[in-house]
């Protein structure tokens, strides 16, 4: 369990003190605000702060003087126009504000989306936790062997037990040494901005990352699809049920166009055409290569 | 007066239901929400909405599971450390959206500051009010002759009055032909995307604008300085005021660092130690060109 | 004809003087070179300078200490890859630098593609050519009554003719009456940061505008559709041929998966999938809305 | 040495076959492409591309149909005036892609530059090389007792003795198990995604970084300062090497204006004013805190 009795306690404050405000609300997502979506062993998301909901979307699509919406079946179409047509900048009006704590590697990858705002907890000026992210057993998993960039069955067996102690052996051991060199019992203590060079990957860390709604979904189409590592795709999973209660009518369009949709090529689209008219197509007929046609059946199969 | 009553009524009515949130208020902001700040003889500015506070700040600085503020002399502290050291991370957790009418040729400098979410107006869609800028008499300035790009004196007699003549009466007659093409009376009127080009660049447009504190603080640094012009620097003096009230340990520390300070270079710094030494600096001694001498005596004499 | 007698003998000096170089040349973008490709009536589109080749995108996809390509149908797979699966970053290492001259109205469009480096001529500073965009007639058209956004059939007859009228005719009023107010004989003469707003939106401003081939591809994909205005449109089919021209391994992934390509939703490719089965699906039972449906059939189409 | 024979034969392959270019040539930088700059133990800096010279910065502030420079000593003048006034679209104009080899503690930092274009050899697709970052034994450093967030004295004796042993043996370690783990020999062979959690952030990993010359001189500024991690400050300073001779002008410039000069607030601006006057100033009289006073006195000593 990641939080502390003290932390849970200044959670509880946070929620414990509504205040009035007359800016836009969103119900659904006042009740996730501050509390902890644990992820992974010792990770976890929270929402620190949010700025507007489906309305405002409507609102500065209209650039309106009021709140500029209309019925909510009229401005669900008119949000689905918008994502449908890649009308980005209503999207962007709205913000989210999250805390994540989230093991360093999948931190690498997460920072590549650069159009968004980051605070990281600092281990030049701070002593890091001995927290590690330790794979549960049934994500101990083998190289792939048909896509060199991610993983195939689980291992299991000795092998399986034996990374796990690897894992877990390395980290505590690093741990262990870095605490004994930044000690300043009998003796100076090394530079913490130096030692924490001597922590593996798997350490947590934690970071403020504030996004807009436009990004936010660039970063779940990504993140979210089945592509994607999966010890950051239960981040992307978390924040997707997240948005959903936040923005329902934005999600669902997201929902619709981008998670569950395909983006066919010109090649693919002729061949769509082309089995429409009653055409036996094969990949030697459809100017694909063998991993693209792979792929445009997995589509059509769905 | 740019506002219908309709348009004022339905300000009223956002203003007239505040609501309950757990999230971080601003009292001094909630009092700007929705008004039209009046810039300009047609334009405003208005808070739409804000994300954050000063206690934000300093949060996001400490990456705080609660509130992370301390005493306020000890937030301010830290805001004024962050402030200088150029620690920009923490001020972009904040974020304010705004409502802007303004004329075209200030929206064309105002657009560069490209790290921002904007929604314009659209003139291909609607069809834009007759709504032009028209100087007071005393911004009717001379071109400057030491500042190729700048303004000098303000021009008096008949050569101001056949200024706003001219002003006046191009800006009516664009408007009238605009209306007319457009019209779809006894014909089939032209496309609005077309038509628009008719409108000089005095034409108000109007537009949501969102960006975060610290990219807000560059904008207001370069559009609040004297060397910017008159007409978006009322717009970036109305924004000052706003953010004095949201973010009142922010805009100190930016007031004090950004606004009233003075970037040196090696040079000018060298001249100082030798003035404080007793030497009697001139520009042939400085080093400097004069240009750059004449931007040094004025800093000094503050 | 855009350029002066002394423009045409510039560019022909800079394309006089080969030098050697060391870094990566692609020889169909150095015919390009500075060359001035005229674009409406007054404007242009030139290349100043670029970055990288196919050859580029694939040492960066491969972060390599040498050339990093392999065979030429090795190479054009990889980019085939990277664009189908969405890994923008090694199109980024391609930069392309432009000098575009072109109709303030475009350029509003233009600007607001804010992951780019822009240097706008200054009317601060300079003072504006009389040359203003008036359309060809076959381009003077009425509103659209399909598409609130777009135009529709040619205006002909006395309506087209008295458009030409009014756009040329406010056009050189405004023209004479800016060079009226800034001409300092006999009076002192209006700051050009003042006089420029009488300018319709049509007078041609120019500015370099250098982008990376990722945001390049987004721009054309946005602006060389069939949805976007036609006098953007001309200028996005230009940049087109150039960049054809240039990498045109990217370029025919692009047009593949981007330009000719189809972004199906959830739902339209279920329709797809219920059609190839063989049911007869209808607008009715697609779960789509009309404008949706509508189209989903353009798409099947072709 | 971190070249392989092999790689050596590459880049020397890339520096013997000049071609000739239209574009603008840097030759201060020709001699800098492709070759190595080795720094810290195994990292390096190399350059691949680069886009423009200090002429072609005048060319785009000018907007120019040709070169658009003028005499030397004109474009000097006009680099100076464009970065002591922040003008910073004209340095944007120039780009550079390098190739880099670091620690993975020194890329983390790095990384939140966010305006860049980024391409790192990817953990989940190739297997890292046994190469770890261990410091000098002239930089094993104490934590700092004045800054929280920097490092003191050199440790020395035993204490020192004591902090490489443990990083060799760690990192050696985590290396040997690392490859145990992805072996496919007896066994199926962890996936590499999950392999590389196990290595600590002093392993060396490299990528391809492209940035143009404003947020390049950004970098510099934060990370050649004396309080940047002397890791990352030796990058810094072997870009600021290269720099210097690919843009002369803009490097000087940056270098008075910014790496050289001072931002003094307008309480220090105050402090200055009164000195020059003769008056004796305080930490107590100057109205800043005591942290901010030692700053200044600093900033006085030069």
């Amino acid at each position: 369990m990641p939080l502390s009795p003290e932390q849970i306690r200044e959670i509880e404050d946070q929620r414990s003190t509504p205040q009035p405000t007359l800016r836009a609300v969103s119900p659904g997502m006042e009740k996730h605000l501050y509390t902890a979506h644990e992820v992974l062993d010792h990770g976890f998301v929270r929402v620190i702060d949010y700025m507007g909901d489906d309305a405002a979307i409507c609102q500065a699509a209209r650039v309106s003087y009021g709140k500029g919406t209309k019925s909510v079946q009229n401005d669900e179409g008119l949000i689905r126009y918008l994502m449908r047509h890649w009308h980005s900048t209503p999207f962007e009006m709205c913000e989210i504000k999250l805390h994540v704590k989230l093991p360093v590697f999948v931190a690498r990858q997460w920072i590549r989306h650069r159009t968004a705002n980051v605070n990281e907890y600092s281990a030049r000026y701070s002593i890091l936790d001995r927290e590690f992210y330790i794979p549960a057993p049934e994500h101990i998993a083998a190289q792939s062997v048909v896509n060199n960039q991610g993983r195939g069955a689980t291992l299991e067996g000795e092998e399986a037990a034996r990374v796990l102690e690897i894992l877990k052996a390395d980290s505590n051991r690093c741990y262990d040494n870095y605490e004994a060199m930044i000690s300043d019992e009998g003796q100076q203590g090394l530079a913490r901005e130096l030692a924490r060079m001597n922590l593996p990957a798997n350490v947590y860390t934690q970071w403020y990352w504030k996004v807009d709604l436009h990004n936010l979904f660039h970063f779940l189409r990504l993140r979210a699809d089945h592509h994607a590592q999966y010890e950051i795709r239960v981040y992307a999973d978390a924040i997707c049920n997240i948005v959903a209660d936040w923005v329902p009518a934005a999600y669902g369009a997201f929902e619709d166009y981008r998670l569950g949709g395909a983006n066919l090529s010109g090649r693919a689209m002729d061949c769509v055409r082309r089995m429409l008219k009653g055409e036996e197509v094969t990949q030697e007929t459809s100017g694909m290569s063998k991993g693209e046609w792979r792929e445009f059946e997995a589509e059509l199969r769905g």
